[in-house]
């Protein structure tokens, strides 16, 4: 099994991105599968050329993309991406999209194809925190999230994908408010690699279609 | 021109809504258009059920549909609502659905078809905080979005509608944690009347299609 | 009886301090006490010098200042003052002083003689949240609460004094970071007054010397 | 030299207490200073008890106390400690007092004696966040920072104390709210071995008596 793990360089000022930092530390082969790790742009849609390239190239089965939330504490696994760019500052080629579709012919949204349940699971039950998110914003994080999952739909049928959020790490915080949350990239990078192990290892996730709205 | 607004009923143990006490203030009619104000039940499907007999009986333009989402510090406007139940806690009813579709033939998600960047505008205007959010949740304020953009899609073709969180009143944050943030309702009220007045009178939205993603 | 309350000017960037807006909503007689405002500058020392004079002409019986604490999130009343300045930014006469001693002879920390308890409970009582602190920061805050509890210890033997922190106000917050919570002046104003009724009329302060350490 | 460190036994409801649990990976020497561990009891006036025999016992230069304060992002360095005790919980051993004077003859307040700006300089310095705190609660924290610079003032001259707040560890917020921050057990350790280094080999603190305040 091969498993591709993207994450994005460093944006909006700050002159590290935790999300590829901690990818690096990922070994190459977690649960049996092989790890390939790539960094892409914080550039709207270009990111996805990138990511398409390296789908065609290695033929992923999972694909995982990690991007930053700062502000967060701990790593959220991203239930949806929507058909959406509204962005409050400049990706790193100066695009600005407010109220811009991602695809025309795409759904209003996808939901991921990734086990987030057990994967956040998996973390937890090795003492580090995790959670749900149902939104992964309208910048370049829910733009690759989206992408990927409309390539997926379009033309890499059977590959389970989604998206991950990370903290900040330490430095980063070191001059914003009091009160921002950090996260150290090991211990960033360890959360990423139980998530890897539940998403390689679960066939079905935990939680689902039980109870009713009716 | 007719206006539909429905509040929630209280819920997980609070004796109080801010939605329906702030949805009952606004006057019955607003900018020309004439404005009918309904208590929903906290309870998944239900509430649409009672909705859509209003829709039929009322036929109006535009649904506005407000709900309080606790710890929240103003009144946000509803980007997107998904075909999600993720409950954490029993609505009114005990049902509490963990992964669950709300409409197995619907979209993914639906936008809201309110001119929410207007309505916001016009509430920041008159000297009260707005702004846009891009998750409703996973429970009946989501419900409640999502179905009435549903129903619009499938049988109220060309009726506007949408969602707006509103805050805490004070009363509910007198024995919850230091730092939560409430809003009086009268000043709930006054947000959601700007907010009406600017849904009313709104042709296009502002901000919209521009920049690009690449 | 006669009560002296203090609002500061604006500062920081802001062209409204809702400290002072509040206070001038205060009635003229609250609970058979005669009111007396007054607004101070943001600069310190010289507030307290503002005060004094005040003081001296009014022979008040309770003192009370009220200063902004933007970010919180109800009126909170300060339990302690102490002796430092330590400024993040400048005051309104570009003091920003460091690691400095208000007073060469003063003690290291006042605490109030307001019955603070009562008063918030008195907030509470009416509906309202409000809160007990036990930082006034190192700013003009805490130094105007310090300089008058010197005062008091000093020259104004008797006299009743403190500090009770606000709110910012709906115009602030709406260019802040979505999150930051507000209140409406005029519900800032109904605290400070539910706040000064319990103050003049509360002998002995609640549940004070309960319980031991050992 | 000799420094003295204590962390609390865990409380209210905890199985961990981060803050001893990061004393104990402290080396037993820091800049060539020797380090003297202990826990402490998480009861009012009794940790006080331990520490003074562990001074008499050690006749340490410098006493550092280390405690947990939950919801805090980073390592907190303590400017004061107040005479007050007021328990929103009970300790170990069940007190919870309200309104009560932790020293009948001691000051209202006491400083740090600690040059903490050098300390938070130096964690800073090695990429970690920290700050400057002007409120040490009124649980037993400040219980035992005021004890502790009680004691230096009446029999222990000479001596340098202050104390320390460390947020949560990862395993105790996986069930606390979202948003809560925590961090990990080594950083934790890394953090107070940075702050030991500048307390051992700092002379005069930073940044202090500048400005002024008229």
């Amino acid at each position: 099994m091969k498993v591709l793990i993207t994450g994005f360089d460093p944006f909006g000022g700050d002159t590290v991105n935790p999300a590829y930092e901690a990818v690096k530390l990922i070994p190459n082969e977690v649960a049996g599968a092989q790890i390939i790790k790539i960094e892409i742009p914080t550039v709207f849609e270009e990111s996805a050329k990138v990511l398409e390239a390296s789908m065609k190239e290695h033929q992923p089965d999972i694909v995982i993309c990690v991007g930053q939330a700062g502000g967060r504490s701990a790593v959220s696994f991203e239930r949806v991406a929507i058909n959406l760019a509204e962005a409050r500052i400049p990706d790193n080629k100066g695009n600005q999209p407010i109220g811009v579709k991602l695809e025309e012919d795409g759904e209003t949204a996808y939901f991921t194809s990734l086990p987030i349940k057990a994967m956040m699971k998996n973390v937890q039950d090795h003492g580090l925190p995790a959670y749900i998110s149902y939104t992964a914003g309208t910048f370049v994080c829910n733009d690759i999230m989206y992408r990927l999952l409309y390539m997926i739909d379009k033309e890499f049928s059977g590959v389970k994908g989604g998206f991950i959020h990370v903290p900040f790490e330490p430095t980063q915080v070191i001059d914003r408010p009091v009160g921002t949350p950090s996260m150290p990239i090991q211990t960033i990078a360890d959360s990423l690699i139980y998530a890897v192990e539940a998403a390689v290892t679960t066939e079905v996730d935990i939680e689902e279609n039980t109870g009713t709205t009716h």
